[in-house]
């Protein structure tokens, strides 16, 4: 089949999607729970056709740790299945609605986008995943997951297709998107067909779904985060936010990458952060300023474009909070900045000047994610400023349409 | 100077428009107007130039009718721009707000977009309307007008930049981007550079926009707008919303361009609906089972696939709302689709099944304007899902932040 021939079935798909009741929709996805957990023998099985294939290939190891499945992951893949059923359903949502001088009726209603295409990298979970968002959020899902996983991702979809028609609904709203490179060229040029497409997974994957697709694209994930201890910064907290943002997971987008320390604060702050950071098994790429208060990596300027997502950050001394900003503004990839700061005053800047999705006062960078927003969902971290920027829930997952009733009015 | 630095100089400006408060865009808008006002007569002089090269090279009367500046027309303008001054100031909004378990304070907060370009045709009125539209919710904008009109351009962004300096702001934040061809590529391959492009004008701009930049596009206007009398309709409703929504202003997106009536309804309405077009000047292109009720041009495949913004109509009979939805599906281009019915359970199955920004219930389709709703400005009518859909007033000209405010919390 062709990606516009199943393109065409998504959309047919679509349109029964966006008049299912949540009902229907959270029957299907208890079913494709149910399927999943049924399915783990032949998911794990057609896992390690892939993991075997990756290994004779000399993948690395990380990246074969992404591919590989276990019982727990697919626990985790029918846990996320079940609390999309337990969360609310976007589609219907009435945003706003007013009634005009002349007597017409108008609501701003929730509706599903149609058809998503998700573009992704090995791992495997991402097909549960999002395809268990784009049901409930009442889209047809096509996945174009990597060649790399596309047994286990076959496997997956089965039992996801399994749980659908359990609840009679239509197979083609979850279809995986196979075949070679050119598929994806394919999609991207897909406009009309696909209503949008969603990028997940590493920096090159963004940048080319960005750059060459006609389908409206929702960019997400690129983070080059930074922290700024300010002068006012109480140090303790500072040096709790540094580690834990810097430590606590440093694969991930929402992990800081540099820290910037105001002059003032630098005697006492720096010394005790290259202790905290050493003790952590991080590496400190430090600027001169840095270096004379203890052994670093000398930082290039590259260091400070670099997303590292490992035990290894950047790390700098400012003379003052303009000098901070002007720093993040030429280095952020606007994904989520931090100041650390007892200023009523530098918060408020730095809150106003920075241009990121996320700004933080005195928390950790690490909160920036559906889930400790309380989205219950998350299909990814938008940085770009059309449709939705930052966290992305169900309801980032929709578009709206506007239905306006009258009584015969018309235009004078 | 190149689009990039052009580009440049915009970046610096919004970043001091997004700290600036209303009252001082407030009272820039106001200093635009009176400059404006004050400089009718350069810039009747400027279009008078554009006027004259225009009728030189044979363009078309209807063009050189869009072209034409007047006192009136520079009145219209101004008010315009006054308007505006009088309207909210979405940046700073908080669009919604709460406090984590943890104790982590999230706000999402309304922000401008930054750098906003704007490419349009041959209106030199769109200058200060857009101009303004920007401005108002802080954004910097490149205004890549026609070169037809580029001497009334140039002489209108002169006044709109001295109320800017008078205001105390950058002239910088409001550009008009001159040049060739070219430099409409070059503004579509400025990612990074610009936020936003918003295309304004006919099919083929728009199309060209949207299949060629890099830098996120809102899309706007194309309009196949459809009408339908249900069996059970009100017959002189749907001819009064009929006659409205083709004639009121035919050349405007939200105009009917097909009817379609329902068989039942067909023997009473069909004559009713030919005599009255007919009355108005409108010209039918009508199916078989039209002209078996009077005089019509005969209706080819494309008439129905053709937004005519003219006098013109094409009108079919269908057998069932399954027919009409069917017909809609396949030639809308999502913009506004009109149902006239006395059905409860039609009227919900329109509403839900139609796949357009506007979806109307016995109510003309010239309502989905954002004067009309009640927006007091309208930078254009969204057709596209992602962002914004429908008429885009002032809030949708933004887009947010989270501010996330804790007090030491770190994640576990």
């Amino acid at each position: 089949m062709t990606v516009a021939e199943q393109a065409e079935r998504a959309r047919s798909a679509s349109i029964v999607l966006a008049q299912a009741s949540r009902a229907r929709k959270d029957a299907a996805l208890e079913a494709m729970a149910d399927a999943l957990a049924k399915a783990e023998t032949a998911v794990l099985e057609a896992n390690a056709e892939d993991v075997d294939r990756a290994e004779a290939n000399g993948t690395s190891a990380a990246l074969i740790d992404r591919l590989r499945l276990t019982p727990d992951r697919i626990a985790g893949m029918v846990d996320g299945l079940r609390q999309l059923a337990g969360l609310p359903d976007p589609v219907g949502d009435v945003v706003r609605g007013w009634t005009t001088a002349q007597g017409v009726e108008i609501r701003q209603v929730r509706v599903p986008f149609g058809v998503v295409g998700i573009i992704y990298e090995a791992r495997p979970n991402v097909t549960a995943d999002a395809g268990g968002i784009c049901l409930k959020s009442g889209n047809a899902a096509l996945l174009r997951g990597s060649s790399s996983a596309a047994s286990s991702n076959a496997a997956v979809v089965v039992a996801l297709q399994a749980g659908l028609i359990e609840a009679d609904l239509p197979a083609d709203a979850i279809q995986l998107v196979p075949g070679p490179r050119e598929v994806t060229a394919e999609l991207m040029a897909a406009r009309g067909l696909v209503d949008v497409l969603i990028p997940r997974g590493g920096a090159g994957l963004i940048d080319t779904v960005v750059r060459n697709s006609q389908v409206p694209v929702i960019e997400t994930g690129v983070g080059n985060c930074h922290l700024y201890v300010d002068a006012s910064a109480d140090q303790d907290m500072a040096l709790a936010i540094l580690v834990n943002a810097k430590v606590q997971r440093p694969s991930v987008c929402n992990a800081i990458e540099t820290v910037l320390v105001h002059a003032d604060a630098a005697p006492t702050f720096v010394p005790q952060a290259l202790e905290a950071l050493a003790g952590a098994g991080v590496t400190v790429h430090g600027d001169e300023r840095v270096a004379s208060y203890g052994t670093v990596v000398p930082a290039t300027e590259d260091d400070f474009a670099t997303e590292y997502l490992s035990l290894d950050i950047a790390a700098a001394v400012v003379d003052s909070l303009d000098d901070a900003l002007a720093h993040i503004r030429r280095f952020s990839t606007g994904h989520s900045e931090t100041i650390v700061t007892d200023s009523q005053r530098a918060a408020a800047r730095f809150s106003a000047e920075v241009d990121a999705a996320a700004v933080l006062v005195n928390a950790s960078s690490r909160f920036v994610d559906g889930g400790e927003f309380g989205f219950g969902a998350e299909i990814g971290i938008s940085t770009q400023k059309l449709h939705a920027r930052g966290p992305m829930g169900l309801p980032e997952m929709t578009s709206t349409k506007y239905v306006v009733t009258g009584s015969g009015q018309v235009r004078g």
